[in-house]
């Protein structure tokens, strides 16, 4: 394959060190600079725990960056401010935006689409990158159309403080915006204790778990008379989110329009 | 294995009529006579459904066909009412009952217990004969000792009125009886819509989900660091509940005691 | 919706009893005439079983049935061989097939895809008809792209004679034709016991599960660094058939041309 | 509860390290020493990665150490010839052995079995210490007595190098000596590929599945008429082992016998 150069924004954050991990063992990826908001001028490889990553040099500003290496793609896990800024100033660079953060605003999206219009160029703004919960919500959609009965279960470990998760109203709203209305359950179902039958989200009914031990999970229940589908996704680590990263930087270097969400470039 | 001497009331029932089958297909189990309310004098071959089973005639005065017949075990299939005036009476003539009714009153129970007492015979009312949902039962009470967080998922067809289920509450009532009670959770929890965190039972969260195609079914999830245990239950269909029956009119005949719930023979 | 006028060959079978049911549940299809092998010239609510059915007739000759009654759709629940006679037979008539058999051979299809494209008529031969399977087959197939390990368990009751399932196999053979060729499992790795590590197709791993209790049940499972994803199929009774019947019927009225396995009109 | 002065063996090793933190942070648990093959008369917390664990002083030798230092347990998480050697040394100060290793012979159990006896002290030997997944094995025996017929599947990672898994023959030997025995399947049942039904163990059948992403799980499933129950650990990382030291160390101190095996202390 074509080697594609790549700068990383946010190389010490939790994601970001992933991504660099996958740089450096990903043969046709050649890790060409990383922005971070310290240590300009350094190398990478004078960072604790990036010693083996060589020839990285590091900035502080995009500009002077994409000003002095040449690059093909950014991939940035920083935050949606800084992520909104990096693409912009990547895409006046001709540099391709792989961006994975949640929050764009409305407005930030649409300018982002704009100028990718205007510099045919790629962009994919990708709140979530595990390849398994991307197709899990994928595939939701697309047995919603045949299956009107629908029930989600999110399993999480105990710390978690919102319920349902984030994942979880997501493939709820995937799935709204394809199923034919319907509110679930037998018509004089009864609560004998408050919460049984769980949240209520457009007819449909979400669960959601919380356990010590449990990492992150959600399965996706369809029935219908004498059948049930049932879609699963276990997450383990974050290094489920580098295949998802990979994917995205391959496609946009395919790609010349803007993408919000890994869903569209998976088919 | 010894041949045990059976009558069967309520065999027209949907529960007595598998049992009518249990006793002709086991080998030492030898169908003597069936009680019904109506049918007085005819033989069991009479009846559509049944032309197959032979020599079993009907009574409907439980006094007279005790009489008749020499019974070692009545199995009572019918409702609270009948079931325990046929359990009393059975015990004053010396045979041992098997009862699969819910709804006896605490009143009841301890009458019967004093009889079994006084006659030293052996007599068991089981409100479950799944033997599967009974050992899931008993082994989330004893895994709840050494895991103190659970969650309970009951899954059942949409034309389930009630949420929970009988199975999960009683579930969640031989836990509570043993562990070190315990709010789970995190402890700024937040429901971001409501119900998300289902039915609260003395700490522990109980889930029901309604889907046409289900049938029924339980797990029972413990969590501790690192690690979860999984008990789970599938129903699909009635014959689950004859396993139970076999069992407890086995055990009957070798204990000579009162014993209430089928968790309280299977060791 | 529009009216279906629907004749259903095979009537009495097992599959053809379930869609005499369907005909008569479902407001638009309207059942004109049922093909058999045996009682020409009677009605079907002549038939023990159907006595509820009015005003369809029965043939024994499909010539003459289609020269009598006025059909939209014929939908063949019989053998391969009378279901090619039936599907040939029914184009020429301008009635469109639906049907539901294994085991037609190349040279079948191609004959019938020409007679469809000759005709310009719709024409659907579905191996399978659940529709909770057909989209776990068809979704294995597009995770099959992301995820190249894979294995696959299926489960079904102890009287199954062969292992694996077919559609265990089908389901092998769909990924097959996707994914990049992989020899999974460590490449050193040793079966203490023989057969420990299941069936190899491909590279992949089929295990098939024998239980009394279980009726039809499939798992898939991806796994990649960090994450698994899977798709579950469970079938509780022939009912599931039905609604496969059902979006096919409603689907050959609108295509015009020949389609071969239900994942091909499921989008 | 009363203070319990503990050595461990191994504290740098990788299950030896969670210990050294399980008995940091539990608050009856008093760490009064460590022995290791090296770093003699130096402090734990000289040593990177335990620089907060304080006051507590590292030994090579035994004999040394069980002199110098008033300890109630001693946790051996190194290797059997080292865990048999410290064992037997811990008993002849009155000190009680927690053993963490499997690979001890015949001669090695029944010798410590006797010097238990001399001494009326306790002895645990655990080749497994998570109690999830000593609970599944013990509940599956549980349960044989009343389902015959039961299959293994065991997950895990894709590094793994044997199949099936020591847990998944551990549970199918407590299974046999419980169970009536039994050939599972059809009697004529016949694999169109090798390998299919996985590998028989006693009349049983175990799979093992391995996938990148798994880590370590198994499931027991038991069938029979219109019924299944299923038993699964999913063991996420190895503070799952840590429980399990917690309980052994608690009981040791009050059994004053011999004690291999986990599952016979949890009742």
């Amino acid at each position: 394959m074509e080697q594609i150069n790549i700068i990383i924004a946010g190389p010490r954050g939790r994601m970001g060190s992933e991504a660099v991990k996958l740089a450096a063992i990903t043969e046709h990826f050649n890790l060409v600079a990383v922005l971070d908001h310290k240590y300009d001028g350094m190398m990478l490889s004078d960072i604790e725990g990036f010693q083996s990553i060589h020839n990285v040099p590091i900035y502080t500003d995009i500009e002077k960056c994409l000003q002095n290496v040449q690059a093909d793609v950014l991939i940035d896990l920083t935050t949606p401010e800084f992520g909104m800024l990096h693409a912009k100033t990547a895409l006046s660079y001709n540099v391709r935006p792989v961006v994975g953060t949640t929050g764009f605003s409305k407005e930030n999206l649409e300018e982002l689409e704009r100028l990718c219009k205007e510099k045919e160029l790629g962009c994919i703004i990708a709140p979530n990158f595990a390849i398994g919960a991307v197709l899990m919500m994928k595939f939701s959609q697309l047995a919603a159309k045949y299956f009107r009965d629908v029930e989600i279960i999110e399993l999480h470990h105990d710390k978690k403080l919102d319920a349902p998760s984030g994942t979880a109203v997501k493939t709820a709203e995937m799935i709204s915006a394809v199923r034919e209305a319907k509110k679930q359950g037998h018509e004089n179902e009864k609560e004998t204790i408050t919460g049984a039958r769980g949240a209520e989200f457009d007819g449909m009914h979400i669960h959601s778990v919380r356990l010590p031990g449990l990492i992150a999970h959600q399965q996706v229940l369809f029935g219908s008379d004498g059948q049930t589908l049932t879609i699963r996704h276990d997450s383990y680590n974050r290094e489920s989110f580098m295949s998802g990263v990979k994917v995205a930087v391959e496609t946009v270097m395919k790609h010349n329009s803007f993408v919000y969400g890994l869903e569209n470039i998976l088919d």
